[in-house]
């Protein structure tokens, strides 16, 4: 049977990249993404719709749901003071044309969640890439949610207190720290987290790389990334292109991306002055706790790049999907 | 128009009698209640379900669409040491009869008030009289939920620091912080606040009569609340009987129940080590933040105690809503 | 044996008043003032060094000690925003003449207090009518300090959640919650709270009668006062006069004045992000925690004006210490 | 002339080590250790006055002034479970010998270290390898003695999140939060930090070595070590003999030590459920501040290992302080 998995999103520079990856393993017939569900975070929520929808005109396949989902975090709304990706997730691009948005499904995607999840019992991945307040919501609404996926793959969180958005936290995590900690703390399928120190440190990839490689490719994916990336590849933020959601995309379509990884309990600091949204990562062994997450800690980077091509339908790939 | 209203709540004891108050109001066609939606709070949401059923039936009114709801706080589930109103809610009474748990609507609570209170835009009040946990789920669903409502009775919260379950918060609130704070900080239309010291301090009922008065009437609805009660008025545990949720459903009913209250920023502390869950009341106008509550200060006992025999179905009632 | 007290004191308006009174029992032998220690708090610790000093000169006694403590808080510094007593603490009024400093002594304030009190154990009550610090310092660094006390006044705190800094917290303790919280934990010996909700709404003093009775008299002592609380005046920032510190000396002074008091355990929040510095009091006897101070609830209004007008050197006061 | 110092302790299994090293090189001239302090930590402070005094009896050193400095956290005490080097300090060792406390100053070493600071500004280096009390003690006592220090040394705090006491903590941090945080925000000498990754990732040193090696020594402080840490080195509780204080000694007496080291700016979490101790580096430069403490990264193991024979008093050692 083909795995099911459902993608959580924020749309998004990286989730554009990510979802292209898992289209294009849907549209080979490895994996079954039966939904896509949108989540507040980079952008607003419509904002993200937007884009999502925009993402999967790039790719021309058609039929997968698209649901609309949470508009704030669970507690206290973020407040973006310089989004990373542009006001309207998208780098602030303007576009010719309008992203259809009547193609929404009008269940809530908290609702939708639960309801896939209860029809396929042990069945659905999720993919969550973004703020995790619909899959908190979810489990709230639900109490048998948490137990009725087949696994969880979260990009978010840090497991040495490095910040990208506070001095101790990363942004998906912060972003809604209270979801976050009530998904760590109701999991109980296999959960890998794919966090920010693992992106920022080892995963390099070369800004020549994205712009003549993969951003030289005559495909609609390579030249929407370039259009949302362009000023992310100007000012080149960081020493080298940064990856998030597609390596959560990679490690779920591709288990051999995975080189390294451990078993830990985590949690989510709440109440901290300095570490509000910061994954706490039981290192030492000190707490009694059973292990929660499988923490990635090192990536095949190679097969990554392998596997960004292509997503980007690079006609020239050569990466297969393992069966 | 009747006005029409949801009760929303975690019978217990309280409760039942505001119950029974608002479905006489209901059965007189003085209001029309739309729904009751079920929360965990003084026992577990099925608990709850069962408890909101063998109300109901002593009622005899049939009809009103009963929704399950959340089963859990929103971030920390509370854990019960000494649960006031026995472990089931309903003081551990042994009942000859099984509820009817199979009249319970499919839909979600949560669901359920967010899709209501879109039919009736502005024209649904609501009386929460459980931990806020429902109510904060359907504002983080629904954006424009919040605005939708009517106006808003709360029984939760304190004023002046006083607590009844921790050092500084009061059981409601303190059940489901976060989900208070989440209320308090997005409603938008009128909300009134039952709070703890009103209760305890300005609400002086006699246990002579509680017990021979209103528990001295012939009708299902004394017989039922003497029973859940037994213990509670063997016990005494406080110097008079308390009530609580009467208080917010007698307000809703009738507005000459409050003979004093004034307007204040409320919100709710979620970080403290001491205080967490308390209602926070900016008493001394010290911030520059528009009231978002008004707080009962004093309430007409007589013409509440007059409203108790009338819920209770007392054939010699004399009073009357107002219209 | 003439009881000995040491007054800790940010002067500060009502603390000149309060010193004038002390240092009046002082001077007619009924009290022997051991000690004055200064504290940051209303302002700079050198200023109110300054303010000590001139408070003291307008006396015209001499030889009572004067000790230069703690210049900041424990953990945070309390940055002043619009503070109430001047920049200065007296008003911020020009003086024609300067602060004689050189009387100071050049021991620490908080080696006096742990010295004197080792001198004399169990003799020694402390009157403490600004922030913590200072004795919480002595705590810390003299694990026998807080047993070697013979009593403790405190202004500070409150009951009931209402702030006069913060939405919930009393100034004093606001300034140096962690102080405040050491002090309360570590006290073994009787405790006297003077609270801001007592003074501000159960001694209730005229703008009249401060202006044209008190203003009125003819001393150094009310000329001082006049000028430093000009502005005070001239606003009518409160509806009446209020006086905090003047309480808590009036009420170690002289027994009568407390009229209702109550005994409670009571501590300090430290992290909540409403609620920091807000005093916890112990209503519902929810914790286990024996009482650990005795807050007074009223006091004896005319009784107080009456050692108002005694300790500003009115030459027709009738009042007299009891011995 | 010969740099001064004073080192800060809470002796403690690897204090007694470190303090060998000191006194080693103000016994060869290479330093003046002007004083000891003693801190509660590792155990009560009564106990490591002993610990100290026995420490140095081993050496034949006399003439070091040893001040007993604060019994308690600042905030809240904290309790030992199962403290990690017995609850004497010293391995619950049974001497044949009583400590001679007689020796110690009547000074307090809050005191002390305020009285050397001022009569020799700029010119005293602190090492602290204890818990950050008698530090911020001084700080809040003096509000010049941060910047009359010449260069404070701490071993304590983490870097990366991981705890050795609790889930996120490092012993010495957590034991005393508010110091540690009081400590960093006040700084302004150069302050060096030898923390708890450093220690047990990148210093690693058999056991083996330690016990026939280091332990092999035919001195009266290899024999001290030995007795001391003879349950540690059975259980072997890490899978290398960890240093820690030793390193911060070393660190100071020979800057060749150091071989990787960066600046940050850093604070100490004190409100964090989870993360209460930690120590909050600003690893991604997220926040304006600027840097105020230098981060050891990587040390000259090897270097270390000959230090520590040399500090234990080895006739065969070559090593020599660079001068
Ligand atoms: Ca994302
Ligand atoms: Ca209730
Ligand atoms: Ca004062
Ligand atoms: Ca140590």
């Amino acid at each position: 049977m083909i795995p099911k998995v459902i993608v959580d999103t924020d749309v998004g520079l990286d989730d554009a990249m990510a979802l292209f990856m898992l289209i294009k393993a849907h549209k080979e017939g490895h994996i079954d993404l039966v939904a896509i569900t949108t989540v507040h975070g980079n952008t607003t929520v419509d904002n993200v719709c937007k884009n999502t929808v925009r993402t999967l005109e790039a790719t021309g396949v058609t039929g997968i749901p698209v649901f609309k989902g949470a508009h704030s975090s669970l507690v206290e709304p973020f407040i973006h003071k310089e989004p990373f990706h542009g006001w309207d997730g998208f780098g602030d691009v303007v576009f010719e044309t309008v992203s259809d948005v009547s193609i929404l499904e009008e269940e809530h995607a908290v609702n939708g969640l639960i309801r896939l999840v209860n029809t396929h019992p042990g069945e659905i991945s999720i993919v969550a890439v973004g703020p995790l307040t619909n899959l908190a919501l979810a489990m709230r609404m639900d109490p048998m949610f948490a137990s009725k996926m087949k696994s969880l793959y979260i990009m978010g969180g840090n497991t040495e207190g490095v910040g990208n958005i506070t001095i101790a936290a990363e942004f998906n995590f912060h972003c809604d720290p209270e979801a976050a900690f009530i998904v760590l703390k109701n999991t109980v399928v296999p959960t890998v987290i794919v966090a920010w120190e693992l992106c920022y440190k080892h995963c390099e990839i070369s800004w020549e790389w994205r712009k003549k490689k993969l951003g030289g490719l005559n495909t609609p994916q390579s030249q929407l990334l370039n259009r949302i990336e362009s000023q992310y590849m100007e000012k080149e933020t960081f020493p080298t292109w940064l990856i998030c959601d597609q390596i959560a995309a990679a490690a779920y379509i591709d288990p051999g991306v995975i080189t390294r990884s451990s078993e830990h309990f985590a949690t989510v600091e709440l109440t901290g002055r300095f570490t509000r949204g910061m994954m706490v990562v039981d290192h030492g062994k000190i707490t009694k706790e059973k292990p929660n997450v499988t923490i990635v800690e090192r990536v095949d980077v190679e097969l990554i790049k392998d596997m960004l091509l292509w997503g980007a339908d690079d006609s020239n790939s050569t990466y297969k999907v393992p069966v």
